[in-house]
């Protein structure tokens, strides 16, 4: 599958090197076609790799990924044509990290509202699937790099959606039963709100590999 | 030891009813001195229990339980004489939980600021120490309500009053290595956000005996 990946940090390169190694064709999308971080991952990656704007990536993919900054998100989504959206669906992975009273950061949206839901909201055409933003990029697809079992939440508005994520997550490494399905888009304000408890985890255990497992 | 637990719903019924189980004198507090919860609770509790009004609790308890609603926390409070309240080890177990909008509920101070936050700067005579508000009420004092290891989160600015709580957390049931200390008293931002997660899980899984452990 054509798969375009926005966003060029972390997060970004390591998901769309995932989906090259699992076969897919990932273009890296941001904001200039001469971004040094897309063009190095590019070179290094070598076959199924190519990066564009953000408007080329969402051309490119027939499934997209926003690993954009949470502030940077809407403005990604908006350089694309809406027709280059329509239908698709959106792998929400971004967090809403507002760092400017220092670390560790707060949210600007949060609790009555979430930047997925924002997303959804702005571009109704987008079938967007909240996932993997509860966790740091490594263990997104290298789950084992955290000991034992622990879960990845889907949410989302379209069901077919969130199955085509769940089946990309398996892809990732998450078994089906580590993939707890939590309903529609607004319980990102769960997933989203939890960022603040995992940011201070990190800080407890001095280790971003951290994630958690529901007991019940 | 004395405690004083304010607030006479199931939660503070529930934290009471383990203290005097495990040897402790309790006076339950509310906002009237013949609250019938709490008339009801002394009369099944027989010896160690007996109730007040949170005034009364407060003056009575050498250590004291907020387990009020959150919006009625600081005003309970606010009703205690300040001489009784001075250097006492206050266990905030509340949630700033906002029904307005209908339910799941959404919080009504959240992300930079916290209920346990509010309280301490309401009441610098304290020593709060937030705990237990991640989790229904029976699994607070029964944690094997959830099968598999799970965790109960501390965070506070008094580490004296913190190895208070992390005590008595252990005749709760909860083993030394479960009891996840999140530093001082800001990770209250943290474990108080988390419950909007929580309340998804509850809704996903339909039963509020769901708890979290860390992985890492």
């Amino acid at each position: 599958m054509r798969v375009g990946v926005l966003g060029t940090g972390s997060v970004g390169r390591s998901i769309a090197g995932k989906l090259v190694s699992i076969g897919h064709e990932v273009m890296l999308g941001s904001r200039t076609a001469d971004n040094e971080n897309a063009e190095r991952w590019v070179s290094e990656t070598g076959a199924g790799a190519s990066q564009g704007t953000f408007a080329d990536a969402a051309a490119y993919g027939e499934l997209l990924f926003n690993c954009t900054s949470g502030d940077g998100s809407v403005p990604a989504l908006q350089s694309a044509r809406p027709e280059d959206l329509a239908g698709k669906t959106l792998v929400d992975v971004s967090n809403a990290l507002d760092f400017s009273q220092g670390r560790p950061p707060s949210l600007f949206v949060c609790n009555t509202d979430s930047l997925g839901e924002q997303i959804q909201r702005a571009f109704p055409e987008l079938k967007v699937v909240k996932s993997l933003n509860t966790m740091n990029h490594e263990v997104m697809v290298e789950p084992e790099k955290v000991p034992g079992d622990h879960e990845v939440f889907v949410c989302g508005n379209d069901d077919a959606a969130k199955a085509q994520v769940v089946e990309l997550l398996q892809g990732f490494g998450w078994p089906a039963e580590r993939v707890v399905d939590l309903g529609d888009l607004s319980a990102a304000r769960g997933t989203e709100a939890y960022v603040i408890l995992w940011l201070r985890l990190w800080g407890a255990f001095g280790t971003p590999h951290v994630n958690i497992q529901v007991r019940r």
